[in-house]
């Protein structure tokens, strides 16, 4: 298997039709809520509709998440590969880039793997519980996601000229369309991991062992839940992890094959560089892990957001060539 | 074309591979929006990492939506179909039902509809605008979304037995699935439907025009956009609909074809009757607009959420149906 002949920016397939043998969603995990002794309202939901008594308590479900499945009509592999996101986002990240390019879901489909596109829980249709649970979400401003995801520096605001001249130079990222990225961001809590790992793990119960291909803090529930349920993960690719799981005792055993992948631009970076510190110990600590760091590959300017990045067809292929390597050859 | 030889309960086409042309997503609407002199706070926002310093002044986006788009690699006809869902509700009610049947999304593409599956303004992929702007949500509790979609009554809580046993006698709603339902509901706004309204004409004016498939409060926003906006639609069919455009005027024009579907148990409702009634006044004033009452045809048993009910996909042949009737045989 080699994407080395393909054209590039383009994926492989792009042009010919997509066939799938079945495509379809559903939600899974969480649990029945029940709350109680709240006040009752009453509210009209729709311009000129009927008044609805709003009355809060009783039963909701809290902690689900979502997962549509696109399933090739000739599947490379019988384990599928699941795209989880990272936080502040959605699936939406592996869709559609912000420049009108095909993501990475395109991309493992027309490689031929069963995907699974994530919503995880909190965000996205997976949907949050009701105010009275969990308090109110955090957004994050335009200017900050800009320098946090190493897109640039400085901006304020979002026009196309001050977002242009504040990218970094030889930057990957498609600073122009960064509007487009900044509508993909959804509110997030920062008090959700347990919620969302428990989703995730009800998700890997019901789709059996699979490849997870991970980013950012999507990145640090993949790698943990591989050190608690090894069985239930092929391999895991983890795209700039916000985190790697603490492995105080020297023993922690880590046997999933793992590859993390790291952008340009960490040394002048306020965090990334104790997270890379803390990576590089882990992947010392456990041989089953390997890290990509592009610039150290020659591939320089990406950003926090690789799926996003102009050369993403070409990263999405160094991790097609490493699952082939791990997985598909064995 | 007709859906009659298929096998009840089955798709056309079910079985076979659904080759698409191309798939993707995108965001489109809203506006930028700039907050200040609000307080800084500092936040870990993924367990293991580095404190995030959150000043929450700054520049968001607030009021887009979300389109994913499914294309068939031989399309039916030029225009493309979209699926808009009720309040409290995502994209995910088009997709596979709760007990786990096709939903109507592939029962469209699989007719060869270029279909767009939407995501509107403040829920699901779309996001929603922080809480300084909107406000809280409203949440729905399971009782009273059972009893308001006319499901059934006096359930409390969601054990399968209570649900079976609760349900309309003869109901199509699939009752031991209702959780799978309500692990689908998001939260919602009660005075955001301008803003919905606005990124739902920005969809149109990316995607031209269009036939517009809409449920509930959906509904509301498909026939009042075809009212101000005819060139934008081909059809509109809304199931439903939480409300009907006032027409004060009595020369107000709506001539776009439009058909409104009715399901049973309206006479026993506590806000049925008189949404009916406003609708039959509509259609009376609008020769354009046609009403199915699936009852009065003798399909017994429907809830509010068609698209789920037991047989949806007679539901769905009906509209097809129509719709060829209307714009495929013109």
């Amino acid at each position: 298997m080699s994407i080395d002949r393909e054209q590039p920016g383009m994926a492989p397939g792009e042009g010919a039709a997509l066939c799938l043998r079945d495509m379809g969603a559903f939600h899974v995990g969480g649990a029945a809520l029940s709350l109680s002794d709240l006040p009752i309202t009453k509210k009209v939901l729709a311009a000129g509709g009927e008044p609805v008594r709003m009355d809060p308590n009783g039963t909701y479900w809290v902690g689900q998440m979502y997962a549509q499945y696109f399933f090739p009509a000739q599947p490379l592999s019988s384990v599928p590969l699941q795209l989880w996101h990272g936080g502040g986002l959605t699936g939406a990240c592996w869709e559609t880039t912000p420049d009108g390019r095909p993501g990475w879901l395109n991309y493992f489909l027309r490689q031929g793997w069963d995907t699974y596109l994530c919503d995880a829980a909190e965000r996205g249709r997976a949907g949050y519980a009701p105010d009275h649970v969990w308090g109110a979400p955090i957004s994050q401003t335009a200017e900050s996601v800009f320098e946090r995801f190493r897109i640039g520096e400085g901006i304020h605001g979002l026009d196309e000229q001050g977002l242009t001249q504040h990218a970094f130079r030889g930057g990957q990222f498609p600073a122009h369309a960064f509007p487009s990225m900044v509508r993909q961001m959804v509110p997030r809590w920062a008090h959700t991991d347990s919620v969302i790992l428990e989703a995730y793990a009800s998700l890997l119960e019901r789709t059996g062992p699979s490849v997870v291909v991970c980013h950012s803090q999507g990145g640090m529930f993949g790698l943990t839940l591989a050190m608690a349920q090894p069985d239930k993960f092929r391999a895991v690719v983890a795209l700039e992890p916000a985190a790697v799981p603490a492995s105080s005792e020297p023993g922690t055993l880590y046997d999933v094959p793992t590859l993390i992948i790291l952008g340009d631009r960490i040394e002048t970076d306020a965090r990334w560089p104790s997270i890379r510190a803390r990576i590089r110990e882990f992947a010392a600590r456990h041989p089953s892990v390997d890290i990509l760091s592009l610039p150290e590959l020659g591939i320089t300017g990406n950003s926090h957001m690789l799926m996003m990045d102009a050369n993403s067809q070409q990263v999405a292929g160094l991790v097609q060539q490493w699952l082939a390597r791990k997985l598909l050859s064995s």
